[in-house]
This record gives C-alpha cells, structure tokens and sequence, in this order.
C-alpha cells in the first residue's frame, strides 16, 4: 500500500501517522519529493483501513498493491481450483452445465425438465423455492417444500440440485442441496455469506448488481474465512444505463477473474439480458471468453404456452444450445 | 399497465394472452393500429409479472402506468407521513439531525460525542453496532455489546438511538432500538426487510448503492406489507462511474421522493462522498432540495489524532454545520 | 406512441393536447381507464418530440412504440445490409479482421505492420493519424502526413485503409479514405456525421462510451438521412463502475443489433478493456455473440522493447488470434 | 506518478522501463519491497501516457500523484478566476442567472423572454440557435437566423447572451457572442475545444453526459491551451441507471471542483432532471452546495398552453425561484 502524503503536512501530523501505521504491525519506506511525501506499507496490509486513510486530510492518494483477497488469490494458489458438486466437477478443463426452471412450482414440472435437461447433458438441476422478489405482492417460491421437490427430483433423475438460499434461518434445511446458490442481492449480506461458510457445502456465488469484481472477491473470502473453499463464482449481468436488455453481462470479468483467482467462473446468460433468444448467443460467448460452465434457465409447460418465448428455453431449444457448445468446446480446451 | 403485441402475432396467440390476463381478475381494453395492437390492462395490476410479459415473442413493448407500490404510494395517502421515534417527528415541517460515531468503540467514546452532539442540537443519536465490511479481516463491529453502549448512551443523554441491524438473528436485541437502520447493502434482502415489518419499530431505509427509486419503495413496501408503516428513507448515494466521490450523492431524488410517496426522506452527506469536507455543503444542498432531514457522522478522539480529518466531522466542525442549517430552514418551511 | 394522462388534467388542457397532437398529422385513440386516459398516436411519430410531451404537467407517462429509427430499422428492410469497402465485404456470412496500429508513427511502422497483419489473415488496415486524446498535451497524431503513409501501406500490400476523422475541417483529405471512422467521442458530433453523411464513403462508426444502443442507431440515421448507408456499427465497451477493465465490453449489444437493424455490426477488442491479454478470450466472445467482424490493433516495434506488452498485440500474437477465429468461424455460419 | 512493478520482471526489462522512464526527462526513485518494487517518477509526468504504463506486462499498477491538468489547477492559481463576461462577473462572491428559452423561436418569443427574464433579475440571456439533437428528423435550430435574435434581443434588452456551438464551421458567427456555449457531447470534440480556445471569447463549457471530473478538466485545459482562460464550467447530469430523472444532477462535483480548480462553476438544474417542477428545489440545493450561478431555461408562449408544465419555467415561475435564491444567497456569502 502506498500513501502520498500533502506537501502542507505538518511534521507533528506526518510523525503520528508513522506511528499509527508501525502500530498496524507494518513497516514503512518513505520516498521525499519534490511536492509530496511517499509512504510505502511494507507487511501484510490486507487489514489496513484503506477508507480511513484516504479521508486523512494530510493524505492526498492512497493505493493499494496487495489485493485484500488471500484465500481466493490466484498467487498464492496458481492452480486451478476444481469443485466438485457430488461428483460433478468444475475448473480445470471441465464445462458443466446447469439447468432446470426459475422457480419450483410442481412435482410434475420440475421432474420432467429435470428429465429433459438430463437427456440434452445437463449435469445439474437448478431450480428456485426461495424467490427473491422486488415486489412484496409477487409470488415468493414455494419455500421449504419446493426444496422437497427438488429432492424428489435428484432421485428420481441422480442429478445434483443448485438452490438459492435467502435467508440464515433455513440453513438446516440446505443440509442436503448440492450447490447452495447466493443470489446477486445477498452478494453482500455478510451474516449469510458466513452462514454458508461455515455450512461447509458448496457454494455459488452470484455477483452482485453494480459490485466490483474485487468485492466479489471479497464476498467469496468471507466464506472462505469460515473454512469453505468450494466456491463457484457465477457472472450474471450488471447494472448499467442500456435499456434494451436488463442488465449487461460483463464477459470480459471471464479473464480477468481467471488471471485473479483460482476458482472456477461459470455464467448466468438467462437472467442477465431476460431474453430467452439472447441465451445462444451469450452461451457462445461466454465459452469464448473462457468460462468454466453455464447455468441456464429452461421451461416446460405445453399447457400454458403463454409461456413460450420467455426468458427460459423450452426443451428443444436447450438441446440445441447444448449441441453448439458441444462443438465449441474443444477450441477452448474444454470437455464435458 | 399497457402491453402493446407485435403485428406479426396470431390470432391464437393473442387470444390466449387474453383469456391469460382475464385468468388474474383483470379487465382489457384493444385498441389496433396500423403496425401493432396495444392492449390496456384495467384493475390492480400490481400483481401482474411485468417481466414475464415483456420476454413473451409476442409482445413489442410493456408499460406500467400504475405504480407498483401502494402502501408507501402518495395518491392514496396525499398528506405527508409523520413518523414519531420515542418523541422526536419526520415528516411534514419536521427537520431532526442525528449525529454520532460511525462505530461504536467504547463506552466513554459514544457518551462523549452524544454529549457534544446533544449540545450542538442532535436529537437522535446513531452508532453502529454491527458494521457491513467489504473485508471479513476488518473490524465488524462490536455487535450486542455495542448496543448495550448505545443504551446507556441514551439513559445518560435522553437521545433515542438508531443503529443497523445486519441479520433476523439479532432482531430480538433490537427490541428497544428506537429507529432501526437498514444499510445499503441489505435493502433488498427480503427476509430482513419481513422481520423488520414484523418488529414493529421505526425503520431507517437506506438506498441501495446501485436500487432505483422504484426498487426502493418496493422495499419499504415489504416492511409496510407486515403492518408497519413507520419508515423513513434516507438517500446515501449511488454508484456511478465518477471516482473523485466515494458514491453520487442523488438529490434529485428527493423531490421525486416527495411527489411518488408520503413517507419523509433524509440524507447521509457523510457516506456519499467519504470526505468530511464535502458534509457542510451537502447538508445545505439537502435542506435547499427539500430533505427531511440529515445524519451525520461525528467522531471525538483526542488521543487519536489521526482522525482528525476522516469522513466524520469534529464535534467543533458539527456544531458549524447545525448553525448553518438553522440559518436555512425557514427558506424552506421546515423547524427544527 | 402512447400517452397516458393523469386523472387530475381539466377536459380544456386535455382538449389542446389533442389539437396539438392532431395539429402534428397524427390520429389519436381513446381509452379511458379508471384512473386514466390513455392516447394512442396513430401515424408516423417519429418527428414527435417525446420528451415535450413527457414534460407536461398533464402527461404521467410516454411510451414509444415505433422505433425512432427508419433507413437503420430491420423491420423496413429485413435482410442483412452487405457493406463493400474497396472489395472486403462486411455483413451477412462475412467475417472481415481490420487490424494495425493504435498511431500511425512512421512509415517503416505502418507498412511493417501492414505487410504482418495481411500475412495473418487481415483484409484491412487501421492505424490513427488524428487521435483523440483526453490531454492536450499528449501526441495528437500525425495528421494529414499520417493519411499518406497510409496511403502508401495500401498501394505496397493492397490492403483498404480505416482511420479516424475528428474534424469537419479534414474531409477532403479524407476522399480517397476507404472506410472513414467516426470515434466513440464523435459519435453525437452531429454536424461530423452529416458530413460523413455527405462524403458517400462507407463510415465505421464507433459506439460512444456512454450511449444506448437506441442513439447508436439515432446517429447512424443521421449518416443515412444524408443518402449514406454504408455503415459499419463498431462495439468498444461502454461506461461503467468496474475498474479492473477501462471500459466494459457489452456483447449482448450484437445480438439486440441484429434484430434492430440490418447494418453490420464489428467489435473492438483492445480498446475496450485496455489489456492485450483480454484481445484473445474477446474475440473468440464476439464471435460466439454474432458480431459481423473484428478490428484488432497490432504493433510492431523490436527497437522500443517497451512496448510489449501493451494494450496492442505482436504480430505473431495476431497470427494466433486469427487461427483460433477460423476455427469458430464455421460454427456461427460466417467465413472469411 | 507511482509505477509498481511485479516480481516477476527481468532484470533486462526493469532497466529498460527504468530508461524509457528518464528518456521522457524524468528522475526515479526506487523502493523495493518483499514482492514488487515501486518507481517513483519524479518531474513534470502530465505527459507521461498512464495508459501505456499501466498496458505494460511487467507494470502491477500506475498512480498518478500529479494531476494531469495544469492550467486549471488550483494548486497553481489559489485564487478564485473571476470570469467577465461583458460586463457580467463569474467567480468569487458573484452569483449570476443565465435565464432564456431552450430554443430561438422567433424575434418576439425571444425578447419577450428576455425582457421578462431581466425584469426578474437574471443578467445573461440563454437561447439554442443551432440544437443537438439525437434524431435528424427533429427540429435542428434556426442556426445564424437565431444568431440574428439573439443579438436584436442584446440590443434591446442589453442583456449578454449565451449560445452553444456545434461545429468549427460557424467559428465565425460566433465572434461577438457573449459567452460561446460548448454542450454535454462536445465536451470531447477536441478540435472544437481548440478552436474556441483560438476564438478567444468566455467559454461555457458543459459537462460530459458520461464524463469524469477529471476529464472535464482536461477538456479545460485544452481551452486554456490556447491561450483562452475565461472558461466557466457547468454541471447538468451524469448518465445514470435511475428512470425518472432524465439524468442525475451531480451536486457533490461542486464542493469537488472548488478544490480542484480555480474555474467557476454553475448548475443547470433544467437539462438535468427534464422536469421543470425540479427546477426550484434543485436550484437552491446549487446554492447549497457552493454553486457560482445557475442557467434556467424559462418559456413564453401563451398562445401555445401546450408548453405550460414543459421543462422549461414560465417567466412568474421564474420569477419565484430568483426570488427564493436571492434570500439564500447571503447564507454561503455570495450575492447578485
């Protein structure tokens, strides 16, 4: 870390921030300029305040070299980290992918896109009982009972579930999910990133809205810091000022996590956009740019083909995404 | 809400959005043009899925003109809410400051300042207890002891107190919180926003950093859906591309505030921006844009003179800032 | 267009909207709701000034419906445009690499650089001889003498030549320019792009950095309203609040373009995240997102060792990139 | 400007970054620490390309110390810049109101509102003769026939006015505005800045709809550059994610810029929420926060009610805000 300190800084000010950082158990190197003072942090300065120093109005700049991350650092872990879900691994050469509905709504639906997905090379099954929900009036998820369905649906098809988990008081009844998936809202809800942590299964973690990747990183540490290392990061769009699609979703975060950490990123091409013909396309990409697997929303109700052409992919049209990756994934050095 | 369907639609098709529309007690209205149909959809459509209606093929266009908030709404509650905490009023004419630490660190710490701010005119006293940190390796606050702090704080001083609550699991400690805060990072955790419904007590709702206006009346709509009506909100900036400002601070925001809602608005000047000198005229572009209101950070350590200078004012430095205020709020109808 | 008016507008000032409304060749369709009237536009609203209307007291909402854009629009002309730049085709089943240097330099430079990259597979040769810097007291460019030291890589490897116009007052040197760009700062330079419009060469026009896909297409209108349609759209990251990447790459801008508009869409790799170790997961990203194309900056400078690894590639890195391409290419049903 | 070097850089490549560094007429001062090494670059570094540095492999990260504008800087010019504007006083305790309809209509719209403006107390006239706007088929200003107006307006009402320029080619119809207007989208047009800065008259100088304080600065600079100081800066919002205001007026960049510059700065509450209810409260919140005067746009156009409620104030409307400002104004010790 490095502070410049204003050329106006009182000696009597310059010699108490020495001590306060020789307090922090660190040393310090200092560089004389012409108009400013250097300060370089010399030790572990992953627990420094770098907020309080900046609001110092002696200080002019302060930067940081060493990522506040550790445990997720790819430096000090070059190797890929592989996650293995029951089985089902992810980093490494592997590619995964994930599918099933947005929410849990039957036995009947969810089974037979489990059913579906399975017979395309989905290894996964994803599906919502707890929905988080901007309006208070919309329909929450079935709960507790839905996690019942998905059960049901892990036994019949032997695919591993991946559920969002909202709040810490259901934490025993994630015993069993495969994949405990925290949504892009609680990315920062420390209490239940803690509670996952220390729950000991896998996780997967989504990015938050308009978070950094270096908070992602952060938030993926506060499980870590609870013993948990199976963490699966999970880019899903961000908030920006484009209208035509819900959110942006933010490839080039692919590379750039991939040179940051040693844990796997797969992408969410389904929620990012809300639109169910972006999903091919965005699968595409996001195997260019290196992901580590996917997680696509899919719908199965030819009952109500209201629903035909939402966010979700019918069936069909899952396995044929699917069929497109197959072909790409050898240009990546991918298999699944 | 109005969905305007492509002229490329069947006729089977649009029948079925019908029947689907009339399926949730709502009435239609058709009107054709040239190139599209637009349908009007006439009762509460607050329960209608809008995204699931913009991803349908079929549909151009969807466009709500009924908001989808209506507890907090100012159409069906035209007079300014007055939100009573343990005897102090937002709301209406009402202009309250809170003051106090950032972080509750000590007993003789938070009396001190709540003395000194009690002095300069502070009628709320805040401190938190429990502190959101990007890092699990930075100080999290000191949790139940710190609230006990806070109380004898005010036993000593009078001043009802408002801290944040960061998890459901605490919420009985909170009992006797007399406004309880809700930070940025969990305005949308939905579970937390029930509890605090359920709790009863007066709710501080801070916006999210990247939450449009709307997403946040939907939230206080979730605290309001479990029967309390007591919330205040209070804009704390949001996240832009600018660095030279920790966040933006949207003052905008609250005469748009006050036209979609009656509950009353205030402003944090101290977290926007991270810089204490930016607290003074911000707090006075908060009262000229029509606030409710202001929390400010106040900090008082002799023996710790390196935080002379951080995002918090000096107790000195407050009180500057309340006589300035003082001078201002006749302008603008509001007393304190 | 659709315009909602609030309960509260007198039958007077709802009369001489109407009027006005009429008075602009437009029908009107009535449907009156409990809360409100809703106007549906009949005709050609693209003239109609929306935000006019949004800002009268009367009008609670607007909503277009049409497309603002018309020679720009898929919908009046549903095949893909097929754009000719001096032989290399854009658009449809091609898939053209533009590629050189960020500054044309020298000579020596340019045509080392051309006669690499046509080696590799590029069929077009970029390089910077005005350049758009944020600090007056960087290098400019070379200007008009950089025009000619393109001129004479194209006549010594047969390669067209792109690069950037940023003043009105260059156009005739820029006559004889194969493809004429237009920079993301430019892109609302209304008078450039009329006379860009003017000049009849086919224009790459870049997105700005904080612009909607909607404007994009607004400006690409304005070069087609002057009997220009030889545009190229050129993706290169917009604005955001991540700072690992200078700008973030929107990919799923190609797909939405490619229902919007029937023009070409290309991307940018290296300017949009500033790292040259992000040019080849992006590409291969693009390609999987649909884009019609790549323009890639290369450099090549043994004597300034310096420069490698900059946000340019090395020719042989080039060489590397373009292999993977070809790969891909058949998958997406494109070719070079 | 601070360079950090990985560990992994070669003796070789540290020494040629250590003498490209001292080519540019540069000393360094090194620091070594237990994993990287740090450079100190120690001389005048507003040439230096941040960007290239921060491109290099070997390069961990780049810190500017020294701000890269120079002209601008308050550092170099602690004193307040009083900008004259025929007559009129920017800067210092002056606080003066542009006021004018958005659009020249015609002579009578014009010197009515200029007349009505006056008798309120504003002291330049605004008014767009050539307008940018996003579409080609909307009205594009009366271009040098509003010129002609403006000036008969000048003549009658001895008000200075204030127009924007949109393109090099009509430098010359601009010699005897008062104060030449550059807008939000040329706020990069560099060629455009240049030759205002040749021009020689006061310059308004709006800020980017995506643009940093920094480079808005820059964009300064390259005005001053020319030897053209006068330059008075102008904040009307920043491209948000948030709906309802148009965009999201960056109140905070005042007290910002008063640090930072010498220049300054006034508020155009109009633009940047499109909604002229928002005018009041947003004007005092300018005062508020430090601003040095406002630009109001006020219409005039009893024949047409239509426009009653638009964007723009009606002159009493007007005529109330001035009076609500002017008792503010003593409060931040300012006056008109």
């Amino acid at each position: 870390m490095i502070v410049t300190v204003k050329s106006q800084c009182s000696q009597r000010e310059f010699d108490k921030l020495i001590s306060w950082i020789k307090s922090l158990g660190l040393d310090t190197h200092l560089s004389q300029g012409a108009n400013q003072t250097v300060i370089g942090l010399i030790g572990d300065t992953s627990k420094v305040d770098m907020e309080l120093l900046q609001s110092l109005e002696m200080v002019e700049a302060v930067t940081r070299i060493q990522e506040p991350f550790k445990n997720a650092n790819r430096k000090f872990h070059p190797q890929d980290s592989i996650i293995d879900v029951s089985g089902v691994k992810f980093g490494g050469k592997h590619f995964p992918i994930i599918a099933g509905p947005c929410s849990v709504e039957s036995e009947a639906q969810v089974i037979a896109i489990a059913e579906a997905v399975k017979a395309s090379g989905a290894t996964l099954l994803r599906g919502g009982a707890f929905k988080p929900r901007t309006s208070p009036y919309a329909f929450q998820g079935m709960g507790v009972k839905g996690l019942d369905i998905l059960r049901k649906a892990r036994e019949i098809t032997g695919l591993p579930i991946v559920t969002e988990i909202m709040s810490e008081k259901f934490i025993d009844d994630f015993q069993d999910v495969d994949l405990v998936q925290i949504g892009a809202r609680n990315m920062q809800n420390f209490d239940l990133l803690k509670a996952v942590g220390r729950l000991g299964k896998p996780v997967l973690l989504k990015r938050g809205l308009a978070n950094t990747i270096q908070e992602w990183l952060m938030s993926a540490e506060y499980i870590m810091s609870e013993g948990n290392d199976n963490i699966i990061l999970c880019e899903r769009g961000i908030r920006t000022f484009e209208p035509y699609t819900r959110n942006t979703l933010d490839l080039s975060a692919i590379p750039i996590l991939k040179e940051k950490t040693h844990l796997p990123v797969i992408v969410d091409p389904s929620h990012a956009s809300g639109l169910s013909r972006l999903v091919k396309p965005m699968s595409l990409a996001s195997v260019g740019a290196g992901a580590d697997g996917l997680i696509i929303e899919v719908h199965n109700n030819p009952a109500k083909a209201l629903c035909d052409g939402a966010q979700s992919l019918r069936p069909e049209q899952f396995d044929d995404v699917v069929k497109a990756i197959d072909v790409m994934l050898p240009l990546v050095n991918k298999e699944r």
